[in-house]
């Protein structure tokens, strides 16, 4: 039993504060009236203002298409707490099981897109597809974040960082002691 | 005095071992006989053979003129012992400074690209610009990985993961805990 989440506001601007350091994520969608989860680790930021993110799903993904048809998804960010669900998801599919149920997921209404909310992740970031051009060359999706929620605690969550072969690595310290090594105009 | 370090060949196919998890990357780039150094931290993988990278390079940065003409440039992991070197060449413009007199980093010739490699980095993948169409729309350039070099040691390096503000998360310990719950075929 994974423990429910608060969640509060948070500025799309910022959603790198989140992505940046390369978390595996949970895309969550939805179509014709199903829900499905995916697990994604090829993903980065490329775009503050408005919010993008570019995302590569294997067309060989359930999700694949119901994403490309909807146009929406849902980036979830779980943390180590939830790891053996993480790799779950990733090893079955959404042709074969209702994932929600399968794994005691608990899908919260996102405000701006249909496509379900996995509570039970550190930060929900709702996405449209805002550029379909390079999904046949690449597989990437161009995603703008349009409304994005993160939980109050803690500060910075224990994200999983997939190295490939099964290996996870677990994000260690945020340190702040480079800081003052920055120009203010580069933070 | 960072140290240099001894690298073997590593499979370009298997760059995603040290990408995936979404360290900051010094991006080095030679173009009319001067060479640049810059910080990256929105990068992903998008191929593993071909092995491809897509990365956004602002074009404020001295680097993308840099790399568009030469179309090539290499990669480096670098690791937390040199975060104060990776701080400062993200700090200053390739106009103004040779960056690698700068910080005392010494560069290595690659045996596919004309771009030096830093030696002090962790990995070096030397990199060709394969793909130049999504750059005026996204910043986005599309490389591909033609050689690649790595330390023989640690098996897994300490690296850096922006957070955005002048913040760094530092990686956390790799654990093989779930490599048990993949099925074979996605491992």
């Amino acid at each position: 039993m994974t423990k429910r989440r608060e969640k509060i506001d948070f500025p799309v601007s910022q959603v790198r504060r989140y992505l940046e350091p390369g978390p595996i994520v949970l895309v969550s969608s939805r179509w014709k009236g199903k829900a499905n989860i995916m697990t994604m680790g090829w993903h980065m930021v490329i775009g503050e203002e408005p919010s993008l993110i570019g995302c590569y799903v294997w067309d060989a993904n359930h999700s694949f298409g119901m994403i490309r048809k909807s146009r929406e998804c849902v980036i979830n960010v779980p943390t180590v707490e939830i790891a053996t669900t993480v790799v779950g998801i990733g090893n079955c599919s959404g042709r074969d099981v209702d994932k929600f149920a399968k794994f005691k997921l608990t899908a919260s209404r996102g405000e701006k897109v249909g496509a379900p909310m996995i509570n039970e992740c550190y930060a929900n970031f709702e996405c449209r597809l805002v550029d379909s051009n390079l999904i046949d060359n690449y597989s990437l999706f161009v995603l703008e974040v349009v409304k994005a929620h993160v939980a109050k605690l803690p500060r910075f969550p224990k994200t999983l960082h997939y190295r490939g072969d099964g290996l996870f690595m677990i994000s260690g310290p945020t340190v702040s002691r480079y800081r003052r090594l920055f120009k203010p105009e580069h933070l």
